[in-house]
């Protein structure tokens, strides 16, 4: 006896052939990382509000938990310091997960982790208060070898082509290689430095004339300086042109070299993964915002939703975490499901071949039938074929028809004789069948997943 | 950089070894339920409270949101009656859904709900302030035939089977049976009987005497009639005995003919299922507190685990969710996850082989051969053989350690004369190996999962 039906805006929901969609999404998600040895990880949905808020930025997005019943004088300071609040990512919980397991965890420890966060954002197209991320993320114990950044951009690559989704484009960048070009034009300390990077930033958000003026009247650099460091952002190459293109740009330093070393050992590392489905290139313009990445940093495009932003990003964090004696870095990214597939679903460009894992339904000539029927529904289990018995002994064109509404491609027909015939519905052939050796065709035999802007997966 | 790192209360979270466990659980629940053709369906973490309370009881127990920086001044009454909380269960959000979906789904609609759930109570074993449920419900429109009843048992009966559990006792009743009974031996008005219902629950708390004295203090029954329902509450039987020992009390009425019939089918319907897992029993002192059952009603208790209550509970209800104009029937059972795996994981008997996906770790002679060794774990993941290099190019010994730390049974050797050969870690053999055919024997293939109070699984 509900009253308020209404959908929340902010919090999708699918119907049954959709989570269809999105189980083929997860479960292959779930199948490459683990190929690949990453273990699966699933945190609490809370954490407590002082370790969220560290990040600075995200405070007026959280959603905070009360206890119903828990009262107004219940809210003093000290509880307030126990609130719990949703997490809103899954790199906040994965750095406390560490922190408290590292006794009973082996390092470089690889691990991924598919749940939903929340946030309390205002809703729009990709952004949702509840949704769910899909994180590889590798983690050492004082030290985390460079190849790491090479091997999360690989893993990530190869499930996003292994998806049913438009062409995707993984844009790599080097913190160290921009950070060594603005030192080599005279960006001398390090908060002017991550001045630069802030506004960088919004280039995707605001003009370049406007970039400009905010490098010289905010960060203070020079007009030659601002221009420069603009330039650097034009840079777009695969690992053939990249060195040719920043060299062009005729700075030099250390750090610089070290960084487009680094980005090209990431674009050589991803190169055989490349297909009509996924390409992964330098985009020098990728600063990520955020403050605590040290090395390769990633944001990816997919081609005509390009107004999503990123859908999947990451990068290298010298610090991910530490208790004071022990610092852990890291490198991970993160892949931001409901927000790729939402859109794609409801514009009908991701399709399930049915709305119930059920291959065959069982008909039904009597309701004095049903335990034969359920004995020989039972038999095509044991091979792996869902089925199910007629809910009802109504005409067999009835029955028929409750297949069709819910895509199921067969439906079996236990005869008089004792004999037994299957009917693919799509095409109306009907064939006599033994239910102790029959198997649907191996397209059949689960739901397919199609997306109309690739080919089928 | 964390400073709050203890755990919280009522929050499990598994170590990647134990995760490997639950994997296992939820999969073959998924597997099972699938099978049978239960569509899955998720739904938003969040419901309206003024939804969620409708139950009544369970006020004290949800958790409600509040954005952070939302502000006092937003707590109007409006904004009251539209307070979000985190579901408690998964009925609450099914009914929600189809009434929301009606016109999109297909009737009788199978769908089984794997997710979390939150409830504000004081954490003790089995009971958590978040866990994992997996749900089966069929839902009707209008009507909902009684054999679903039977088949909703077997399903759940059939998955609890295949999981590496201790043995566990499946015992059902009839709310048709009892009420009958309760009518039988002359309780009249609709209140008594629901009053019965809920003291004669009590019996796994209070002692007989005092049901006795409540029967005849609270519901006002007579002492012959508080005795009458509380024999009723001994009999447990399986198909063979339960009419016999039902007509030995010597009471009849239409009602309770109907509800031992129905108890009979639902036995002899789940009987093929009987093995040293799992039974299915009649229990007549199962009443289930709750107002809405009107059917059959199961309740599920693990041997030694007892103090756990049930762990997987539900029943027939004729109103599920109504609009008005159609009301939706239905029939469900849910499996408390964690509630189950819970105790079993903190006691070490259940325990996964190995603590990664991980099946071979690709050793590495020196760093510049990284390359090479990815080709090869490349090789082996295009045979769904879970593969990683090596972290560094340690000496061998100090990489077999790290493989052997993670239960890793394969380490792989490519040697200087281009040939291969792969060793067992566990007994020491290593032998020849093609890189292009090479796969482990299946049962190292993926970690396995053993329940100690059980076989392998």
């Amino acid at each position: 006896v509900a009253t308020r039906i209404a959908p929340l805006s902010g919090f999708p929901e699918w119907l049954p052939e959709q989570r269809i969609v999105e189980q083929h999404v997860l479960d292959t998600l779930r199948e490459v990382f683990e190929l690949h040895g990453f273990a699966s990880v699933e945190t609490r949905a809370v954490e407590p509000l002082e370790q969220m808020l560290r990040k600075g930025e995200i405070d007026k997005e959280v959603y905070v938990l009360r206890r119903l019943q828990a009262g107004d004088d219940a809210e003093t300071e000290t509880d307030r310091a126990r609130q719990l609040g949703l997490h809103f990512d899954l790199t906040v919980p994965l750095a406390r997960y560490v922190l408290e397991n590292a006794g009973h965890l082996e390092f470089p420890f690889r691990r991924y982790q598919i749940q939903r966060a929340w946030r309390g954002e205002r809703p729009q197209e990709g952004r949702f208060r509840e949704f769910t991320q899909a994180d590889i993320d590798v983690i050492g114990r004082d030290v985390l070898p460079f190849h790491h950044e090479v091997e999360v951009a690989r893993v990530m690559a190869e499930a996003l082509g292994r998806l049913p989704l438009p062409p995707v484009r993984m844009q790599v960048n080097s913190r160290k290689l921009i950070e060594g070009y603005y030192r080599g034009v005279g960006v001398e300390t390090r908060e002017a430095v991550a001045g630069v990077m802030r506004v960088v930033d919004k280039l995707d958000k605001v003009d370049q004339a406007a970039v400009l003026r905010m490098l010289v009247d905010e960060v203070g650099l020079t007009d030659e300086q601002a221009k420069a460091c603009v330039a650097l952002t034009e840079v777009r190459a695969t690992a053939d042109g990249l060195a040719e293109q920043v060299r062009a740009l005729g700075v030099s330093h250390p750090l610089l070299d070290e960084g487009l070393d680094e980005l090209l050992r990431v674009l050589e590392g991803t190169a055989s993964l490349r297909s009509d489905r996924v390409e992964v290139v330098a985009d020098l313009s990728v600063a990520r915002g955020l403050d605590y990445y040290t090395g390769t940093v990633f944001e990816t495009r997919m081609a005509g939703f390009e107004h999503l932003g990123s859908i999947c990003s990451g990068g290298r964090y010298d610090a991910l975490a530490s208790d004071g004696r022990t610092t852990y870095p890291g490198v991970g990214i993160s892949f931001g499901v409901t927000r790729t597939i939402a859109p794609l679903l409801s514009r009908g460009l991701l399709t399930a071949s049915r709305s119930t894992p059920t291959c065959v339904l069982v008909a039904l000539p009597a309701e004095d039938d049903r335990a034969a029927a359920g004995d020989l529904a039972a038999a095509l289990r044991l091979r792996g074929v869902a089925a199910e018995v007629s809910p009802a002994a109504q005409k067999y064109g009835k029955q028929i028809r409750h297949a069709e509404r819910r895509g199921i491609p067969f439906v079996w027909f236990p005869q008089d004789d004792g004999s037994h015939q299957v009917r693919d519905i799509r095409t109306g052939e009907q064939v006599g069948a033994d239910p102790a050796v029959w198997v649907p065709p191996a397209e059949d035999l689960r739901p397919t997943v199609t997306g109309t802007a690739t080919t089928d997966c």
